[in-house]
């Protein structure tokens, strides 16, 4: 299904083992619903750094022979959506550079909202720009710090980004870990034996039985040598904004995200959900694989069966080729088949995670009344997305949000479900944790923790301009 | 999971639509699961047989080019599981010939227990093979027939197969099903406006939305031309024997086979392994994929919640490097994370649907006490496997089917589980629908509804050879 | 230059060395030449017979596991041109079968004139084809004969064919060479330590530092065992008919065909060429590389200098794009490229090997005259081709061969040289050793050797059957 | 053949055509012997910049999606040997930035001496290198330059620069060609209808139809533009430094370099050669491809006859699998094999063009000898190659020079030749044109025109760090 918001990078980073880049290909490979088209891997041997990166899945793009290049007891290694075309390989990361403080290689996982501002000044001041990403930014300020220790010029430079940021980054002796001072984007630290890891979801850890410890904190530096673990807070302190996203959709459901258990949160949507916006039926349907978990809270809440009535189509290529003689709902059909024997003569509960532009949960609800549904009741484990994020994810603009420009009776219409019920944002937030204040929901708000300093027309120019 | 029996061939033909070939590329792409290795289409355009035939999945096997050039309007296809290495697209079907009656193309699915004989007999008389596959012993009896018409040749050669066999064949003018009379394997038929179609299982009739007619009859062979639809019944009235490890594993949970829903009969298998095998527990969570439906059923009867504690990771790589320092259980670990916040501190009821070497078993639940739970109650949802079978599925000799040659108890504690409860026999033909005596349960029983006229070693011994 | 016959095939084999597949590899390599769109190896281990044949270079084709795959000491191989499109590989060769006399593969150069009515009559007896060569014949015959041994039935299988056939065959135990009683195509005996080669020219023994033994004798059939080497000819004694054609194009310059140096004779061609076909020039250019060895002597012979005033590209993709804007003499002129410095203001002798369509050598003038070239003359160091060629040569028919339909003056009107000179039959068969009457010239003359039992057009519509 | 000195690069640039993109790719293409295994194109719609680059062969690395996405007016393009593994497509070429002056792609072919101290001075100042290559040096110089407008800052940057460089350049809307004050690489002007082109060798305008105008001047800076062609000439007067290894080896035969007809220049030392070299033998054979042009001119002069007694593999893959019984001279054989007729017993003169290492020529020597030559009489021609060079090729370093630390008689018995024999300075200087102090010939004097700011070693350790 593409009409998702869309995470945009997954980070990992190891220290001191001997098999740092195989690890850093599991580690990314445990991450790849976080980015699916490009993917890279930086090691440092302790004099110098070695890159590989290429287009497609993890496991498709390092054989044996990349790995066996990279070597080194240190990496760093990222996962995106890449933009499409030419650009693509370009703007792969890790971005590695050579500068005044040495090599480095930097992830990153968000989006710096003062990125133009900065790539201005720079460019002003003579620096050359060979991808178009934000990232690169932060290297300039890094090369262009006249900071004593390459330390104190990495905090300098990272001093100076606002927005969302999530970053590992690899010296000669070094990995970085950072975070910006709300937290919008997830970072976690564990341990292999001697080893330290960080990565953005403990998904990763699992893979490669490693320990969780904690999570790198919002506007915390963590700089792992051969001398230690040391941290720095250089920012002063902000007012957390854990993007309640992760929790809706992006995260995997076995990784703990901002200290939650990603599954526990996602099904107790559903079960808020289900108190929410109940409705007479006689199956509650996830539409797989995002909608599982809050169906199964919505299904043990109301105390409607739940069946796997969509199935998800696991041998799709890239590319398919479609039949001239069109075929109803073809686009959706060729990934997702309905169970006739489930849905014919039922009222359904249908459970989806978020509801974007709405185009595909129309086709949804079109084919499961054709295989026999008599309703089709659609409930969404979030409430109506109404704004873009500027924060690392993937989103239309707004006069694209179905949400945004429609009331919710246009919306079920559109959908041509029986009825659609979303979760408030206070029931969202009741069920996300302790702790309701440290979460982001500009995307359901439009209130945004960090300001941006353009409107939304001319970011979206820009946003045009960077993809080039 | 590897250790698995599989279903060795999926089949699809279409007669009388101008895109002949695409559907059959799309039929095929819904049969996926039946065979993953292989595919081949034949296509006829009145005149002429065309073909193409590849290793890999079907999405990949095909681009546009090479159904452009399948013209024509009927055609046949074929997914397999083709045996390792240079034989690997010399059996690839369907298997395409000229003879005194005409070009022929043919795929089956299934096994023939005489093909051995046929072929030497064959042989003898001066045949030459180029396969090391039974079926290619059916185009020679139909070449070498006198009979007075292609038609009559057919059935002449069809007559002298015995033991599984569900067939399509093309010819210039003609396709052809034929099922063996104990109608071992499925076969159906649909309609998609005036064209004919049939296929392994109905879900590759709703991707291209045709309508289900019926079934193949076991025993009948249906001749579609220009002239219309012929059904001959050439065979002797058999018992009907079923394969009903279609509906335990093989068969998509959206299809219907043998008349039943899968998903149905999948779901009752569940709740009646629950009412069988209680266990006293906190959550049921399924094998994915393979166990769902069998797992929703029970959590259903059991009245304990199902959830999703394991999660299959669809991003593997037909290959994956594994790192020196060995992980546990990386090779499942690859393929499954285990739900931390689904299993820790749980007592859990794992409901898989079939348990063959039990080596996979055995890992899974490792790594679900691993994630915490503290208890492992594994359910499988048909009879203890103690019989290879001999038609047309890919399963290894009695000596390595665990149930075979272990107690319960031996076989509970090899997996470690906490406790072992397979369904019964009787439980499980009273759920897979109104005909119990339909069924063949060989690989249950050891009882071979169509004799099999050697011993088991010397079959195993054929089938190394004809592995070649 | 596409513009040419085309030599259809080249075969290797060898017995008794413990790389069989590895130096088969080799020898094919050395063959390219011979063909280039598909190749095949089969091995035997004494046991039984295994094969890879795969589509493209036999540099890309094969990889260290496919070799490694191919055990055993005894081996044959075959390049050949093949058809494009589903039928490649199908065509593929050695063709590789079981039958009442055990396993057998087959590599054939060459072609049956009577395939078509043994296929017929074994169709008739109930045979199955599945190529579309004719060399699937001769497998039939094998697998029919009822004689006592495989190889008295081997003889006999042989016995029945007609036309050009230069073979190898491999069974479990046996490598078999065979050649047909005129001699058509070339085929030649090495040794390399106590191994047997048998191959279609002596460059794929120099290649693998093998000894040149001998020929195989038109007639003969060779069948090399543990036992040893024994020569059958069981055909009556037939008019040899060498190819003259292996001389003017098909064959490498370093081999030695029908005991002749490749070189010599073509040298020796250009010698005689430039006596009868003299011109006054300034320059003697070769169409590279063909008209190299020729042009050679044609230049010593003038007293005229030989300057290399085409280079060939040797870069040439297998596709390329062509920029919309029409380049003049574009698809030569990627292949070809002309050094004006050595053309310009000359009087150019331009020597090809042969001149089949006209189509190429008229681009080739019309470029040679744009980079400056006074005058150009056109020698072609053999006659008229004006005959197609039914013994294992891809010729166009009759109505496309220029010769065939134009006079010598029409023709050099439309190649647009000032002078064109074809070499003589007489000059041609004076150059080509002492045996004048032991070369097929039916590309010349229409004299066939053997019968042709159809006429043309029944021919070409059989070949348009049998491309399929 | 691998032991030579190679070029490292091509360059094509074209301002004001339709088809900007596919016209590249073809100037590519016959430009393809100056690199073969990195390839990139950048074009210019007039607004922004869009690029593809790719490893492997032009003809093979890009298709018709590729060039279709390149679209715009005017492009440039580069060919280059990488260095292998994972720095190949970091440092492929043209280079593509962002900067004050707006965008900008630069392709080089040279070297530049003063680039790490450049480098240095940079880095100290800020700047950031995300390559390994000299070529950045320029567009950091470029992006930091204060001056008024981009023509001026371009040509502030490249007055810094020291050593060898011709360059071709696209902005938004500019297409910029520069040549070092000294020439050493070649680079040449042409135009195609109203277009204009520029490239390294006048075989990329044949290719394209496009007609010769004259070579950029060196110290010249072209700019062209909307607004027609600029001339700069920035640099002091210097004296010229023409690469004669370009007449020697690096350029096609079919182009004109530095005013000269290759061809002409290259048989000129042929002739000279023999002059200085004679040997009493039969024939003149050439190593191929390089050795053609000389040979053909020693043949004349000596009155011996050339013949093609070493014939080229075109076939040659990229791996190519040994067997693991040696065969003698395997490395040479799979690409070189030598013609028995031509050879044997004849007294052999091998004309090659220049000796590195000697090592393959050592293996010809002998594979002729073995092939029955009963003297083997080597010519060189060009002088001893005894010092590297710094200004854009692939040398070893002096201690692999066999000339740099062997006498004449040391190397004559190394390669195991019956006489050796090179041309010498004087001779090759008379030979390659009017102007003989025009030329650098540094590799043959050790005298560099360019003072090279560190020794030998010191460099040698640069390029290894440079490699990365």
């Amino acid at each position: 299904m593409t009409d998702k918001f869309r995470e945009e990078c997954g980070i990992f980073g190891i220290f001191g083992h001997a098999e740092a880049a195989n690890l850093t290909y599991l580690g990314l490979y445990a991450l790849q619903h976080r980015g699916q088209e490009s993917v890279g891997i930086s090691t440092s041997d302790g004099h110098r750094l070695r890159q590989h990166k290429a287009m497609g899945y993890v496991a498709d793009a390092f054989d044996e022979d990349a790995l066996k290049h990279l070597v080194g007891t240190s990496a760093i290694g990222h996962v995106r959506y890449s933009t499409a075309g030419e650009s693509g390989l370009r703007n792969a990361q890790p971005i590695q550079i050579d500068c005044a403080h040495g090599e480095i290689a930097v992830g990153h996982n968000g989006n710096l909202v003062n990125a133009e501002e900065l790539r201005n000044a720079l460019v002003q001041q003579g620096s050359i720009f060979q991808t178009t990403s934000d990232t690169e930014v932060l290297l300039h300020l890094y090369a262009r710090s006249k900071a004593a220790t390459p330390d104190e010029a990495l905090v300098e430079a990272i001093q100076q980004a606002q927005g969302a940021f999530s970053l590992v980054l690899l010296t000669r002796d070094r990995l970085i870990a950072a975070r910006d001072p709300h937290g919008f984007r997830p970072l976690t630290i564990g341990r292999l034996g001697d080893a330290y890891i960080v990565c953005s979801e403990t998904c990763a850890l699992d893979l490669i039985d490693a320990t969780w410890v904690r999570d790198v904190e919002p506007g915390e530096v963590l700089i792992i040598s051969a001398a230690g673990v040391k941290s720095i807070k250089p920012f002063a302190r902000a007012q957390r904004a854990h993007c309640v996203f992760e929790h809706v959709y992006f995260a995997r459901p076995d990784s703990y995200v901002f200290g939650q258990s990603v599954n526990e949160v996602r099904t107790a949507f559903g079960r808020q959900l289900a108190k929410e916006q109940p409705a007479d039926a006689d199956v509650v349907v996830p539409v797989p694989d995002s909608g599982v978990c809050a169906a199964t809270g919505y299904a043990f809440a109301a105390g409607v069966p739940l069946q796997m009535g969509l199935i998800r189509n696991h041998y799709v290529g890239r590319t398919f080729i479609e039949p001239q003689q069109s075929i109803r709902h073809f686009g959706v059909r060729v990934k997702l088949n309905p169970v006739k024997s489930i849905l014919a003569g039922k009222r359904v509960v249908l459970v989806d995670d978020s509801l974007v532009r709405g185009t595909t949960s129309r086709k949804i609800v079109k084919m499961v009344r054709a295989a026999g549904a008599t309703e089709v009741h659609v409930r969404i484990s979030c409430p109506p997305t109404v704004s873009p994020c500027f924060y690392g994810v993937d989103t239309p603009q707004r006069a694209e949000l179905i949400a945004a420009t429609h009331s919710l009776e246009e919306v079920r219409k559109y959908i041509e479900a029986d009825s659609l019920g979303y979760l408030s944002l206070d029931g969202l937030l009741a069920a996300a944790g302790p702790d309701r204040s440290s979460y982001c929901t500009s995307c359901y708000t439009g209130e945004y923790p960090v300001a941006f300093p353009r409107n939304e027309a001319a970011y979206l120019q820009l946003a045009l301009k960077l993809v080039k």
